[in-house]
């Protein structure tokens, strides 16, 4: 999986500390944690494209919070850095050389749908677990953590 | 994921219809679905292990099922190809720049923990499923798939 997850679900927690009115840039999210700036400037722009985050231009501009925490699901973040297709790809080998049936095969190959439960299964975990769920079992973690964040990213 | 796990799968199913105790080249269960025979012949060596296929040397020599498919998951194939680590990998960035909170975080992140919850369901449910029960589902789809197998790939 791309780094990018990592750092994006991280970002969105760093913003949601910030404050939900403050932009903050790419280049301070990125410097807060050591990451390459240009990067996940990329991993931002797919998280706006998903409506997760809001892209603010001018002197204050940065990125935003689109929507609070608590509607957003850990599985938003990982479709808009990752995309919607399975890890589990079929590509029918089935239908393929000699011991190919005859027609189209109508049902599905029996082995997509092994692989397509458990992808299922979790996708549904990454969907019942909201940001704001996430965020307070950071705090529990890590108490000290929003302070850190506010006294280093904000502005107010 | 690696499409070689598609290919472990198949390959897997048609040794058990040709039959436990028939070794099969890895050029022939290439053949058979017009697979790459030296890219397939690595996931099977993989197979073999992991304890899943047995390699039998000699003219009559190639891959047989090491045990029943009753006796292997979905899971086990996809580990013996794809490896144990998980898809989601935690890199520690809250440790790391201007935020690092001070020592060493003793708490997992609460990221890695919402990620590991869905990797948990996902191997759960692949675990609970083994390739007999791939099969059955198989036969219901094409019934004439092990007899199609046991023309093209038997030898008794």
């Amino acid at each position: 999986m791309n780094e990018g997850v990592e750092w994006a679900l991280h970002s969105c927690l760093n913003l949601a500390w910030v404050g939900e009115e403050q932009a903050v840039t790419a280049a301070r999210l990125a410097a807060y944690h050591e990451l390459p700036s240009a990067y996940l400037n990329k991993q931002l722009q797919a998280l706006v494209r998903a409506g997760i985050l809001t892209s603010v231009c001018g002197p204050k501009g940065g990125f935003r919070l689109a929507r609070p925490l608590d509607r957003i699901t850990v599985m938003d973040v990982v479709v808009a850095i990752e995309g919607p297709d399975d890890a589990f790809r079929c590509t029918e080998i089935r239908g393929k050389g000699p011991g190919a049936a005859p027609g189209k095969p109508d049902a599905e190959c029996a082995i997509a749908g092994a692989m397509g439960r458990a992808e299922l299964a979790w996708r549904r975990e990454l969907a019942a677990q909201t940001l704001d769920d996430v965020r307070i079992q950071a705090e529990r973690q890590a108490p000290t953590a929003p302070d850190r964040v506010r006294r280093l990213l904000g502005t107010g």
